[in-house]
């Protein structure tokens, strides 16, 4: 029978030669991860199964990134309840406050491998997808039945696969790719369906670029955000792990599979406006917009590529008299890479902060809230009323570089046509 | 008439020839500072007092560093609240969310001269006597009568004089041998005093190890911390500033001054224990506590130069799993410079986490919090009860070679004779 990623993935992991879209499925479980802002709620329903130990300690990946360093007793006691569940259990695979944030860390330290299933306590676990995984978001409790038994039932998702083909632009990146398409969509647009991004600008963007459009799959609905693994999976991977996988890929002939045409050769860059994922605009029509905070960071737009495409924008000028620009990478080799490569002197030099690898203003929590009124620009994945802060304030997403250009000029500014 | 160097400023300040210990003067302020904590309490004042403008916009310098990027809506309210005042008053030395700690600010900056008064609504303002200012902690509602009228009332201090002679032994800093007189004189062996540190060992100590002593004078009740200006002084200054001062020292037969002798040319590391600063024994007496989080960073000892020496220490070596070490910078200018140097990469690969300027841990009110139980080393100022997050945990302070050879062990640990 044909297929989709999706369906010969859980095929595979439900023990079954065949499952299609509709199929209520128990499927084995090969990675899970949580964090310290979910994880003491997954522990708390944990331990009111009957169960002492969970189901196996090497699949389980924890670590801290909403709220690191502690910046409340409450996070500082979550941590506590984390740390002691980790030797408890004898987790290895525990990352504390100083690695990164959990979706940059989950592939970059090679847990993250094609054609298996991983589900995390976070909604935009689906950036796994980028790898050819089937990776979701789940609740507390559902990573509580993980821990007990590492299984999970799901209902085999119909996919939506997004072809997009044409040459980006110079300053248009995957951001724009996938803020466009949930634009179009709206944020219902692929309710409870795998997206699968495919089509030449797929095949031709690098990792990082990947995991933009698989993390924010969520924004429009989808169940996880899929990319078809090949040489630049391997090339990523060939670094990070040397456990052997397995590359699915969709037939074309699935007849769970819709296919929508997106050509991308005049998109211009785009941003989200409040306070809706698909409330979207080309950059060029809310210039007017004047800013407060610039972030440039998160699971979303946090990468080397990222602060590279950042500071080649940022370099020699400096961030705009009462803007702040906080630049956050998100992990700790991230961090270390970008010292190295002399970023870190040009962000400073432009009168940036940065901060150590977290979360940071995306979830409104931690570093970098926004106050009544103010409005912030972000690279990262939601702008939902009061997501950055006071629910008074604004938040517009973008790519980097839009970012960056707006950090210059104090308002939403769409890079110049070259 | 022989006066102390404190005298000899509040005279000044009063346009008086001559004033003594217990005199009540009105002394016009050179100086005034406020930040994102006491600052909005400040501001209410002021807005109660029946004046509009505050006395001179150039005196005052305003900067935000307790919590930065704000962590909360409070802070951000807060920071919203100063940036109007400080845009409503034309004030000038404004320094936003990037730049840093008030104390280090402040004398980097050029803000501090000797011979003046210097008030900052922040307990350890005292920090800048080590240029020779008399530079004092005040209330938010005293600094709204400084915003309203340039002055401030003072009785007239005595002094005690520190005379510290001898050659520090390796390893021993300028923070071993504050905490040892704190250790000597108690918490209240100064109060209301004008601390005056002086002697061979000082004269020989660069700016940063003084500023680390006078920082700490309020810790045994000191009005402020004070440094004669020297030649260190002076090549400080150089670089800084081109405005003229003067440069006061004490008479030795001033009728208010007492001298205390101290050798340090046998002094150990120090560490004060819970919950006092002045609990304070050798380091090598307290080598079984271990250690959940050490804190290297600080008004107290987050200078350059206090990086320089953890990074010797930490160079090839790994921090002890399970210790969380946060290194924070106490300004954006001593960031870049330990960037520029490499001491970032030393930090990294030892396993610290590095945090944008600001003052971290010591407050216990935004980055680094400790939970139930912890233990915290810490370069900072203050161990008591709760300082740091849980009043269930426990700050012991030290110097930064310490903080960095315990990082290491996981427990307090002094540093080899050599």
């Amino acid at each position: 029978m044909s297929m989709t990623m999706s369906e010969k993935i859980l095929a595979k992991a439900s023990n079954n030669k065949e499952v299609e879209a509709g199929d209520i499925i128990m499927a084995n479980i090969d990675t899970a991860m949580t964090h310290d802002l979910t994880g003491p709620l997954a522990i708390q329903s944990f331990e009111q199964i009957n169960t002492d130990k969970i189901w196996d300690p090497e699949k389980l990946v924890v670590l801290f990134d909403h709220q690191v360093p502690a910046d409340t007793l409450d996070a500082a006691k979550n941590h506590q309840i984390v740390r002691e569940f980790v030797e408890q259990q004898g987790i290895k695979n525990f990352y504390d406050v100083y690695e990164g944030v959990c979706h940059q860390i989950l592939p970059e330290k090679g847990h993250v491998l094609p054609g298996t299933v991983v589900v995390g306590s976070d909604s935009h676990t689906c950036a796994h997808g980028a790898l050819g995984a089937f990776s979701t978001g789940i609740g507390s409790t559902d990573m509580a039945m993980v821990f007990a038994t590492g299984q999970l039932w799901f209902k085999v998702p119909e996919t939506i696969q997004y072809n997009i083909t044409g040459n980006l632009q110079e300053n248009v990146t995957s951001k724009d790719v996938v803020l466009s398409i949930i634009g179009q969509v709206g944020q219902d647009g692929a309710t409870y369906k795998a997206c699968e991004y495919a089509g030449s600008t797929v095949e031709n963007m690098n990792m990082s670029q990947r995991m933009a459009m698989s993390n924010m799959a969520i924004e429009m609905g989808g169940k996880t955000g899929l990319v078809a693994p090949d040489k630049v999976t391997d090339a990523y991977l060939k670094e990070r792990t040397d456990k052997p996988y397995t590359k699915f890929t969709t037939d074309k002939d699935a007849s769970s599979l819709e296919i929508m045409d997106i050509d991308v050769s005049e998109l211009e860059p785009q941003v989200a406006c409040p306070h809706h994922v698909d409330n979207v605009k080309p950059a060029s029509e809310v210039e007017d917009v004047e800013l407060d905070q610039v972030f440039i960071g998160s699971c979303t737009n946090g990468r080397l590529e990222d602060l590279e495409q950042a500071a080649r924008v940022l370099k020699g000028n400096k961030v705009k008299e009462g803007v702040r620009l906080l630049v956050i990478p998100a992990s700790r080799t991230i961090y270390k890479q970008a010292v190295d490569e002399g970023l870190f002197d040009i962000f400073l030099d432009a009168g940036a902060i940065i901060c150590n690898p977290c979360c940071g203003p995306c979830l409104g929590g931690h570093i970098g809230l926004i106050g009544d009124g103010e409005v912030s620009l972000s690279t990262s994945n939601r702008n939902f009323k009061g997501r950055q802060g006071s629910p008074e304030g604004k938040v517009y997403l973008s790519s980097p570089i839009v970012a960056a250009e707006s950090a210059i000029t104090g308002h939403i500014t769409a890079p110049e046509k070259k």
